[in-house]
Formats: structure tokens, sequence, C-alpha cells
């Protein structure tokens, strides 16, 4: 596709934004007025002021996320404030809505500190059945996330990290039957951000013992100065041969490279260095780590990408709108780490005739979201707030 | 209507909410999410970093209200808190779509710190085009308002109070019309909280000179002890034969009377103490200060209430709709004095031939919305903020 068309026509696309609400009850008659406005609506309120657990019964709560950002982590973009940000969260909102029935709005925060963060949501959540946290930067993505899902009753899910693990783990569990290597692969993440570690710690839980991260300093390892807190509380638990260097020593010998760093990261000499039928994950967008037709070259068995126009799509899109479908219907508190591991597999288990070329279901899909939902609602069951 | 039944109806038609929301773009094909979503998301992104007032052209903040509402003041039913309030707050946002196209979000907070909701409000501020706020207590609703207008530059309108002005306004200059009576007429308006307060203001700005304000502690007046900030500002404005006493001091020779107090707070020989040709807003809800059959009995020569069942209903949704979309459309930094009263003027003007018992077009006239709109938007130039 010609580059500029596309500009001109997602311009086009935006204009006066991609959504809107609407009413699901009739206001024609004097009498639907009195049902939906006064005198009728203080029925609905009676009961929720009598037994708090109505709302989500007589209110849209219970299928309502907010998407909240702080506009400082945007695609590729960076730091570009909360306005910017509006069209990647009006465009999550229709994608909720679109692939598993979930209303969304956007809340683009007017403010970068962690405090005013939490309390803003904290504030908004009683209209909401979860938060769709998105784009903020790390570190302190991860601080708002923990004390967010601590002091609320509803999930709480940062996309950036646990959707793209969630997707990742799933890649990787077909990517491995198709070389018939096992969770004893020697796997490298290279980028320690948000979604390096959320994908680091999803794998560890799913049993990868022999995970490696490489940051731009270098290896995640114990001993460094520059590590971050969540950054020294992994580093505890990967790099099992205790190597030190960067990707060039990590890379020696590795089974997997998933790449959420930056374009061009990954050269071919790197993959010569891989363990033969090397699997890549190159999920910088729009220019990945490394092309699919340069790392096949190279020796590459399965690649993926972040990228539509190639094979195996990287996608979190394949995630969170069953996750809060599921997460939603079962009423969960929390979106937890069984919650996680049960989407991925039944993502994974989609791909009926699992080949190199095809290690993820489409994103068009109708199973999906139904089928992430049910996994997610089932690992939910008993794990539900007080109301 | 069978008041079992109306419940039983109310309850059902809420069941799981009131509205939905929905995409306006197609959502089918890899093109169309490499438009809406990654990569060409980016492009509208890219823009309003550039030019933040590309965001009202570039997304959907220019058709997007929050309702905001801490709970307190809920209908007659007080402080419900902000669960049991959503079912108002969905009502409020299916009337802004309905009636005037306008997109619209419930915001329940749990807080009633004055302090916390102005700072949330501000912080969720950069996604919409303007703010309601929605039955909030006084006094604390004044301080909100006010500050959060000063601290933002998109429109802050507490529609409990400016909402009910306008219309009553609207309402007054008819009635007036039917029985040959001008701004001087002789005004008490009973109660004296939020609704009351916004009331005199707006009468007093229209040029009525002669308003009376009673509260349960008694007439409005300056040297009262028990007077909060917002009343004593009016008492200066108010009161001008300095009476003392309360409501039967009040009424005597009064020429209109606009109850915003409790139910059967007027009674029959107060219309009798009233000038001949008596007005009567009675708009305590549902039971009114006085029945219009009983305030007719007594000499009152117009009547109206805030319910669907009785002639000349002074309801809210004749104002909010159109003023939102009037300020919305002309891109409005707030909602003016001169907006307010322009507002009610077009009210009024759509009642083609005035009489006792049509004070007031039906909120199904589909002229209200658009010529509300445009009354407000011309008052409404050259006031724009600076994106």
């Amino acid at each position: 596709m010609e580059t500029r068309q596309l500009k001109q026509e997602a311009i086009a696309l935006h204009k006066k934004g991609k959504m809107e609400l609407k009413s699901t009850v009739p206001l024609t008659t004097e009498y639907d007025m009195s049902l939906a406005y006064t005198p009728g609506v203080a029925e609905p309120c009676k009961l929720i002021a009598e037994d708090k657990s109505a709302v989500y019964d007589q209110t849209i709560k219970g299928n309502l996320v907010a998407i909240v950002t702080d506009g400082s982590a945007v695609l590729g973009l960076g730091d570009i404030g909360p306005e910017a940000a509006l069209p990647v969260m009006e465009g999550k909102a229709v994608l909720f809505k679109e692939f598993a029935g979930v209303d969304a709005v956007p809340l683009c925060l007017d403010t970068k500190n962690v405090e005013e963060i939490i309390q803003t949501v904290k504030a908004i959540a009683p209209t909401f059945g979860g938060i769709n946290l998105e784009d903020i930067a790390a570190p302190r993505c991860f601080e708002i996330e923990k004390r967010l899902q601590e002091e609320l009753n509803i999930p709480v899910f940062h996309d950036d990290q646990h959707g793209t693990a969630i997707v990742v783990l799933a890649a990787l569990i077909n990517a491995l039957h198709c070389v018939r290597k096992d969770a004893s692969a020697q796997i490298v993440i290279n980028g320690a951000g948000a979604a390096g570690l959320s994908i680091a710690s999803l794998l560890l839980e799913a049993g990868y013992s022999n995970v490696t991260l490489v940051s731009l300093e270098g290896i995640v390892q114990q001993e460094e100065a520059w590590l971050n807190p969540r950054q020294r509380e992994i580093a505890e638990k990967t790099n099992p041969k205790q190597l030190t260097g960067g990707l060039n020593e990590a890379i020696k010998g590795a089974d997997v490279f998933i790449g959420v760093s930056g374009p061009k990261a990954l050269s071919q000499n790197h993959i010569e260095m891989m363990n033969s039928d090397a699997i890549v994950f190159a999920l910088a967008n729009p220019v990945p780590e490394i092309y699919p037709e340069e790392a096949k070259a190279a020796g590459a068995a399965v690649v993926g990408t972040g990228r539509s126009d190639f094979a195996n799509q990287i996608n979190n899109v394949l995630a969170f709108p069953g996750i809060f479908r599921g997460a939603l219907d079962s009423r969960a508190g929390a979106i937890t780490t069984s919650m996680k591991l049960a989407a991925a597999t039944a993502i994974a288990s989609l791909v009926e005739t699992v080949e190199a070329e095809h290690i993820l279901p489409s994103v068009f899909d109708k199973r999906i979201a139904s089928v992430v939902a049910e996994a997610v609602a089932s690992e939910a069951k008993e794990k539900q707030p007080s109301y």
C-alpha cells in the first residue's frame, strides 16, 4: 500500500472520532421517558442503594471498561500527551466492542504523576467493571497497576504488559511444537521495559525456566546497578547461566529470540549464533528487529512479527477483548496469573494445524473472544470480589 | 399508571444499563484495522501532537460530555452514593444523545471531597468537550463548578442549577405574558439550595428586580447568621422590601411562586394571599409543593410542575441537550450568562400561542435542541478558548 494514501485515508477516517454512545432503550414517548428517567429511574437507584451488587444488574457497569492512559508511551511515538493519545484509545475502544461486545470509554489523563493517576482511577472506578491501562511509560506503569489492583475490587490490566505477554506465550507454545522443542528452550528477550518484563514473568509462570533478558545496558543480572526494582525482581529468576555482556553473549545457542526493542536490533549474524530451528519473534513496530525474509535466510525456522502483512502476527487484539469479556462475565476482582495462562493456552489451541507459517489464529477468527473468555472465566471462579 | 407496574417495568428496562458504545468505522478487514488502529492511527496522533486543536477534528472530544456526580444529591433520594447514582447518569446520557446527538459518558465518583472531585475532573478533561455536573449536593457544588470553570478551557455546567434556572426563566417569560405582567413582578422562590440560588441569579440577570428567596430557616436576608457564602452573595441583590420572617410573610402580594423545596410546601391559603393572576411553579418531584388543581381552585392563573402528567412541565431536558449542542458546536470555553439567557428566550419562543395551559414546548418538539443550540452558539462567538 502507498504510505501517503494510508496517511490520508487514516486522517479522513478519524474525522470526529471513531465511536458514539447509543441508547439501548426507547425514548420516544412520555411513558418511555418516565421509565428511563424520572420517576422510573428511582427504582434501580433504590435497589442499588440497598444492595450495591445490584449495580451489576441495573447499569452498564458490568460491561464497561475504562481505557486509561497518560499519553506517555503511545505506539512508537513516545510521550505525546493525553490529547494526541486519544485516537489510539478510541481505536482500542472500538476493537473491544467489535471483538468482544465490551463497551469501553477512553480516559486520557492530564497528569503523569503516579499518585494523581491512582487517585483519579480510584475516583472514577464505581462506574466501571474493569480498568485497561494503556500506553503508560515504565517504570511508573508497574506501581500504578499494582496499587490499583490492591485498592480496587475490579480487574486492572495493563495491556502493553500482559496482553503482549499472553499472545507471545500463545505463539511460543505453538512455535515450540513446530520445532519439537519444549519448555527447557533457551529464551532471550531483547528489551527490558514493560513488555519484556511482563513476557519474562509470564514465561516463568508457565514453566519456561531458561529465560534471559537483555536491555540496552546489557544482560539483566542481579549484580547490575542500573536495574529498576521490577528488573531487580526478575533478575533473581532469569539468566540461569549467569551470562554477562549484551545481546551478542546472550544469543549464543539460544532457541528463541523475543524482540520488544527497536528496529533492526537483530542481525543475520545473531541468528546464525542461535541453536538450530531458531524461533524469532521480532515485535518492534512498524520496523521489526529483523524482517522475516532475512531471518529465514539466516536459518530461523519460525518467525513472527507485530505486523499484519507478514505471517504469524503477534497482536494484542487476540487477547484483550476475550480476557475482559471473561473477567466481566465472571465478575472477577482481578486478572490473575492463572487467568492469563488459560488465555494463552486457549489462543494457541485455536490453531488446528500448527505450521511454521501458522502459529496463531487470525484476528478475524470469530471464535477467539468467546473461547478466551470461557477459559479466563473458568479460572476466575471463586475469586470474585465481595460485591 | 399503576405504581407497582411502573416499578417493575423500570427495573426490567434498566437491566444491564441503558446505553452502549458503538464503532462508527468499519472493522472487518485487515485494511480497516490498519486505518483505525496500527499503523494508521499514528497519523491523527501525530497531527494532534503537533497542534493540540486538531483533537477536535480527529477524535470524539468535540462531541463528548462527561456527566460527573458524587451521588450526594440524587433525585429526591439524597446521598445514595456513586453506584446507586449511575442509573440516573446513564439516563441523562441517553437523553443527551436522543435529543441533541451529544455523546455523553457517566462518571460516578467515589469521593465527596471538593479538592478530589476537582482534581479528578481536571485529570480526565482532555478526553471531553464539556463537563455536566449532576446531583452534587450544595454548597460544595458551587465551589466545584466555579473552580473547574476557572481552571479548564471547556464548558462546565451544573445542570441542577443552571438547567433548572433556564427552563424556569423560559416558563416565567411566557407565564407573565399570559397574565400581562412584566419584569417588575414580585417573585418568591421557596428553597435556597443549588436550584433556588441559581434561579434567583438568572432572574436577576434577566432583569427581574423583585425576587425574594425563602429557605427552611426563613427569608434570605443580609443580616442572617445562617447564610452560606452563596446565599450571602444573593442576599445583597434580593428581598428589596427587606421582609423578615418566612414564606407566610414573603408570599403576601407576590405575583409568582417558584417552589424548589418539598412536597406540600404551599397551601391554598398561601395562594389566596398572593396577588391576583398568581403564577405558581411547584417543582418538587414527584409530589409538588401544591397540586395544580388545588392551586387553580385557590386562584392561581398559571401553574407548572416538574411532572409530565400535568400541563406545563418544567423539565431540564428542554435545556441541557441544546445548550451543550450549542456550546460544543461553537467550541465555547464556558457557558456564560448571556448563553443561558439566550437559551431561555429560545425555549420560550417555541410556543406559538401562549396560553395558561401551554407556556412551554413539549419535550418531544423536534425543533428545541437545534433552536436552543443556535441561540447558545451565537452568544458564544468570540469567547472561544485558545485551542
